[in-house]
């Protein structure tokens, strides 16, 4: 595998005459990729039906001449604002009703007919000049599928794109009735076209009604995504990426990833520490310029995953940046640490968020590699000393993983809309299942819901997975190593209902969950073995050997024939104590990880990372803070060793 | 009186086949009665005008052939779908001036004609057919009125409603203007036909424009009521009823409830614990599996005066629900305990919400006596255990009430138009007197702020009253007890101004309020007695004795002629020691509960209920967690015999 | 300098006969204005084109009659509701996109030219009937502009008027599009037409867009004004005054009163230490009966330079108010002490809101100098009280400043359409520098951004000041004294981008600003010196002398030719080091002021107030809560005689 560094550029924000230089200075620092022409629409047809490809000739022949790899964005994010003169309606429309206006980006419904037309259209112009020229390396097809809340849009378009999806689905009305129990409220339709959006129901809409919705939304990105991979296709070998997000869940990236070939995400361990940590203030204050010790590592192996394989880093924080609550700067180190990182989880490029910060618009207070008075910005010596590092390192790719965890966009979705318990967010329960097997130094493996083969494996956890799918049954009925369950697996039909045999359905079923319980905050269910369960407790009838019970008796880990089901939502005490074990059972090696210190190992290194604020020390070795080091591996043992 | 235990049943969700089995296990599990039809308006009337009634026909059958009392619910609070096509302005509108949209329930605007047209058809058509049916011993008209926040809407239907109203009470746009003060920004209309709903008004409206326009709301659920309870007397005999819900303030009850002959209400002690408790998170957590020791017990007695004696349990919670924030699981016995506190309050029925949790739609998580596969659920034990008891215990009424509290809905109003300091909301303040009497051990009557006789009472408090009636003036002059009064009581005019002579206006008024304070929350006034007012205080002028002071000398509560004002809202332990001497001048008797140890008498018994997370000694007695056990009384002091 | 007191007085809302007993008492409280007329443009022209005046007329008969001295107001703040039937558009438009209706005050757009006409017209009225009568001794224009958020509408009458406001600035779109940096996000025009308003936009929209917006809205309220101002001095030779309001930075107040003679503020200690206080809980309960310290003063400053040197009291506070969260009552002592404050200040006069508190309408819970039963409320003793000390001391104005604070109302916009880091607010950076400066006992003048002139100042501060005008840059370069700047002084240019050159961008530039990091609560950067930065810290280069650095050793206060750069937002104890040093260096004599003692200097006297709520000791002399002593003083330090 052949690790790479790159860099976003904006060849339309700068004067002509800095292009070169720019470029040369690209190539000194060890950049292989450039990623150009993302947003740059209204420049590349200024009015209908005009294009001007000349600038972008130019700034890919100075580019490439200088010895970079071009990968071209599709325009798609940014339609200029001659497009609204066109289509009036293809704006999004948010939750409360209202219409999202033309001003920054993203200003489009995914729904709307019109507007994939033109974007089909701007991207066969593209694909047509420079889809068989060597000097494009890749594509990168819209930007941040999503971002600002966009997926799900309540716009005239979504809703008759919606009835006619339903139709399709479910062919006749009396069968959508039966499969969301409209009979519940008076609420049974007459016919596709009655239905309409679920936001502003006087009380909230059937969860039936919703989790259909969210799926044909995400439907959308998919088609959406489509329409351009298949002109890019019919134009051109290089690879078709998308770079997507992090802790972005409003649409299933698997599926809008089958028409990819490379799974790109955009990187900002600060602002995603500020904005998505579930972990507290002091968590947060104590990782403010290092970033969640996890939080990287967790959309390394999804993304992986999304991308069967292949996955890049397309938008590394190279300092701080201008959208987060609070913008703090990396410590010295991070951002070699967190490439460090990517390249340790199998990433194929990282590419740094942006070359040169601009002076102006929206982003003019995020860093680059360059200040706006191109100077070196701090990043840009970490960026020559990782280039100089992967020089000297032999290539390799990610360890094999023995450990695996699914996670599933609809569960994200089922639980949004039927939390039954404020607090009950499936990626925070996934991601307590992730970070604890961090702290164990396992390397993982993030599968797919439909995932159709677990033979590589010897443990998979399937926490919170709201329905497990025929193709996912039939695996882990094949399966020989140890499956962790609960709570909240398999509780629910594909329809969204309760299956009539109760919960979990699932093979190796060993228990009944009778009825459930939410938790404040306050309150929690205390284990016997210590720790507790919190958010969440499931009243259990079982057969099956009671591994550890609430302090009054009630069953809350129960286990039969390697299957393991909990009851509730472990805390971390109670999470190492069931995975260290079960990870004995299968003879997995576990570490003991603690504070900031992560590992992750390649077909050939283990890679050390000190996340936390202080130095740490690692079988003797002290990690200075910011650090990563590297130590030979001398075999990584496989399945088969065992 | 007659005790009775009931439940709800939808058989529209149900295959026909299970109907029989499920009425065979009621009777056995020791109910009498069984409500039907609320939500199944679509099944009746499935087109406009084309009716239904055989299923309908088949499962009373069924349920009253097994024994069962049906009572059978007007559909009015689930228009069915097409209706919309007929009246597509019927829909409620929010403040925020967005409509509310079809896909759940509630989907009505109280105002609209056409759609009381409709309500009135459907009722006629079951009132035709049902009405003089001897298996049906009483109707329930729509559900939860004003559930959703859905009492006041903002649509054109209640707009122009509201003018003709206005019309009607004013007759001249010159009174109107003279009523609202309206001189005081220019705000002066020159016909009824200006003026507009309150809502999104750039400062905040008048105060009387408001009162007025929650006024007219309130009178159109009594107008929409009034529509169904008429069609139903002409056609039957049985008695009507509603089910109202716990802190629901938004229409005045006792005015909806005069077209009624039974107040029923829906309690759910663990989900409006979180929902309504304004007493702290550490009280929630202490009562999160129990519910609040005095909520459910504030409701009995409010809903006893709303039904003029008659009452019911219409929805007792008797597991998870599904709906609160948090939705733990109650302890075991609570159902149990609700069920008996109910009965020691004068209930005539108890019907558990509901029969079988449903797998599908809105309401798939909340808990009923079986599960969704049928087995029994725990509260099945505990209903069939109250079933055995009551048939052991001889049928009483509840104890004659010594103690009136005031509860006003027009006060609401008043306080949530103008707090004048965040944190004055009446409820509360009304139910900080009712638990510190319910402490002292006192059983107590809640009474409409009309009411016109207080013979009955040795003691009457009526806290934040903002205007008192002419029919109350003269029962206060007529009352020879204790009256308490104050905060903010009698502070305004029925038109919502300071009194010309300043507040409080009441007979017997033993001081003037020169001004007031409303304090922050770490702000208070501390009584040279002990404890102290918070949230507000005012500065009187009297010639009455000070009975205590602010540690800083002004007056804080005085008396005269057996006339208490509080010139402020105390806090526990100042309102403990009011009360307590209150009483003791009366020759009531009071107790010192401690915990969660409540007490109410029957005319024959005094029950004592453990709401505490502990076992707690009462007289000698150890009561455990959730128990209720109950004592022979001798005699049931009466006023005579003071 | 004559010093006088008055009341705010609506004869519109009392019985006519009630008029002259109201002049005498204000008479013979020592009162000398009455403002009247501000809210009765319903009663002037009850329909259109038809004008009453009688009962103006004999209003202001009776009150000058009594010896009393006028001020008009003009009732634009107030439009009649007959203006909608003509003007159905003119309702402001609030962010959300919904129209703001009829039935409070302030119910207009200031972009409507519609709206404006009408206000020149009654404007017209009224000026040609009392502009020369001799009793009208001023003119208030409208009433608190900008109050209830109505400064930015975001009508269509806003955005047409935006476009034609951009066309007018920037002549070519060209010129607009480079400016804002548009090529960002193709977010490109082709017309200024084109261009919608900022608000719903799907991301954030471009910060020179909004900032432009904000400009264009500051400038309709003073058009707005100049309507009115125009007119009135075509026809009056009285003083043109506006009541403007504390923390108002929604328009450029230093603008608006470009076309006035007097600045007036409406001052309410007590609402807006509740609605603005960024000091915490703690703070606000200990100045809960007193106000803040420091924000009278600091409004007095400001509004005697938005005056060029004359300034009101328009409205003083006296006893409770109505609309804050929570509304206590003032100490005893508070109203007196706050007026002589604010003559301390150089204010002209002090009169109070109102006469009587009503018993109607939105304010009926608003203390007046009467009850609303015309019995003397608190306050009036203390007018009274003041009015006597007033006629036994000299007159004079206030003390020369010998330290200036510029204040910019467009870096308040500036830094709230790109805080970068939640918490930097520039109101709150500039009144830490005010209560650092206060707590030295400063005399400090306030001055615009835009001063050409410092030379009658020693120190000179300029903390948070977006861009260094011109002008200001001319006047700095001139300065012989001490000048403070940083954080984020001159980093930005007019047009909202980074100067070509990297921050600060201003004169005497001694370092180079290369990231800055925005800082969570919990997170600050510690000094060497003591204290810390908080929210805010910059990277600098510099070749300075280093004065203060951090624990880590990075430069945060850097000094060279007497100009002092901060490189964050420093605490109190960092910022008096700083403050008490530069001081030193001028020769700018210091006290050390703890609790709530306050002092300030008028050309004769020193005042010193206190604000705590315990007694204080002042050079000895014990000064009881709430009150105010002054001392002579014996010369006042001139500039020249250092
Ligand atoms: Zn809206
Ligand atoms: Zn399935
Ligand atoms: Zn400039």
């Amino acid at each position: 595998m052949q690790r790479a560094l790159g860099v976003c550029y904006y060849p339309e924000h700068w004067p002509e005459q800095q292009w070169a230089d720019d470029a040369r200075r690209m190539v000194e620092a060890g950049l292989t990729y450039v990623r150009i022409a993302e947003f740059a629409w209204a420049r590349m047809e200024p009015k209908p039906g005009v294009y001007q490809w000349d600038w972008l000739d130019r700034a890919i022949e100075t580019l490439a001449g200088a010895g970079l790899k071009v990968i071209l964005g599709t325009p798609t994010t940014t339609p200029p604002r001659w497009m609204l003169d066109k289509w009036p309606d293809m704006l999004p429309v948010g939750r409360d009703g209202h219409v999202r206006k033309f001003g920054s980006r993203r200003h489009y419904c995914y729904s709307h007919r019109g507007y994939r037309d033109e974007c089909a259209t701007i991207t066969l112009k593209m694909a047509e000049r420079y889809g068989r020229d060597g000097r494009v390396h890749g594509w990168q097809l819209d930007n941040e599928y999503g971002n600002h809340t966009t997926t799900v849009s309540y716009s005239a378009a979504a809703r008759e794109g919606f009835c006619q999806w339903l139709a399709d689905k479910y062919r006749t009305i009396d069968a959508l009735n039966e499969a969301w129990g409209n009979v519940f409220w008076s609420m049974e339709y007459d016919g596709f076209e009655q239905v309409d959006l679920p936001n502003r129901t006087v009380a909230e809409a059937n969860p039936s009604h919703w989790l259909d919705f969210l799926r044909y939304s995400s439907d959308q990105v998919a088609e959406f995504n489509r329409v351009q991979s298949a002109v890019l296709r019919a134009h051109s070998d290089a690879p078709l990426i998308h770079n997507f997000m992090s802790k972005s869940t409003d649409f299933d990236h698997y599926k809008v990833a089958a028409d990819l070939d490379i799974a790109s995400w955009d990187s900002y361990p600060l602002g995603y520490l500020e904005k998505h940590s579930a972990l507290g203030e002091a968590w947060i204050e104590r990782y403010a310029q290092q970033g969640d010790p996890d939080f990287q590592a967790f959309h390394h192996d999804l993304y992986r995953a999304v991308g069967r394989g292949r996955w890049w880093i397309m938008e590394q924080q190279p300092g701080p940046v201008n959208w987060a609550v609070y913008n703090p700067a990396p410590l010295p180190g991070m951002p070699r640490l967190w490439a460090w990182e990517a390249f340790a989880h199998g990433a194929e490029a990282v590419c740094f968020f942006r070359w040169r910060q601009a002076p102006f618009a929206q982003e003019q207070m995020h860093a680059g590699l360059l200040r706006p008075d191109s100077a070196d910005a701090p990043a840009m010596a970490e960026v020559q000393k990782v280039a100089a590092e992967m020089a000297a390192l032999p290539e390799a790719g990610t360890a094999r993983a023995r450990v695996a965890l699914v996670f599933d966009y609809q569960s994200v979705w089922a639980w949004q809309i039927q939390p039954q318990g404020k607090g009950f967010e499936y990626f925070n329960l996934v991601f307590d299942f992730y970070r604890a097997m961090r702290r164990l130094g396992l390397s993982i493996d993030i599968i797919a819901p439909d995932c159709p083969d677990l033979s590589q494996y010897d443990l998979v956890a399937m926490p919170g997975l709201m329905h497990v799918s025929d193709a996912l049954q039939q695996a882990l009925r094949a399966f020989g190593g140890t499956v962790i369950a609960g709570p909240r697996t398999g509780s629910k039909t594909e329809d969204f209902q309760i299956p009539a045999g109760l919960p979990p359905e699932m093979p190796g079923r060993i228990c009944t969950v009778a009825h459930v319980e939410s938790l404040r905050p306050g309150v929690s269910r205390p284990l016997s073995g210590g720790g507790a369960m919190r958010h969440w407790f499931e009243a259990l009838e079982t057969q099956a050997a009671v591994i550890d019970r609430l302090a009054s008796g009630e069953p809350a880990i129960v286990a039969e024939d390697k299957v393991i089901y909990l009851a509730g939502w472990p805390d971390d005490e109670a999470l190492q104590r069931v995975l260290e074990t079960a990870c004995a059972g299968e003879g997995i090696p576990t570490l003991r990880l603690s504070g900031g210190l992560r590992v992750r190992d390649s077909q050939t290194h283990r890679f050390v990372f000190n996340y936390g604020p202080d130095p740490a020390l690692f079988e003797g070795q002290t990690i200075a803070v910011a650090d990563v080091i590297w130590q030979d591996l001398p075999d990584t043992p496989t399945k088969e060793a065992n």
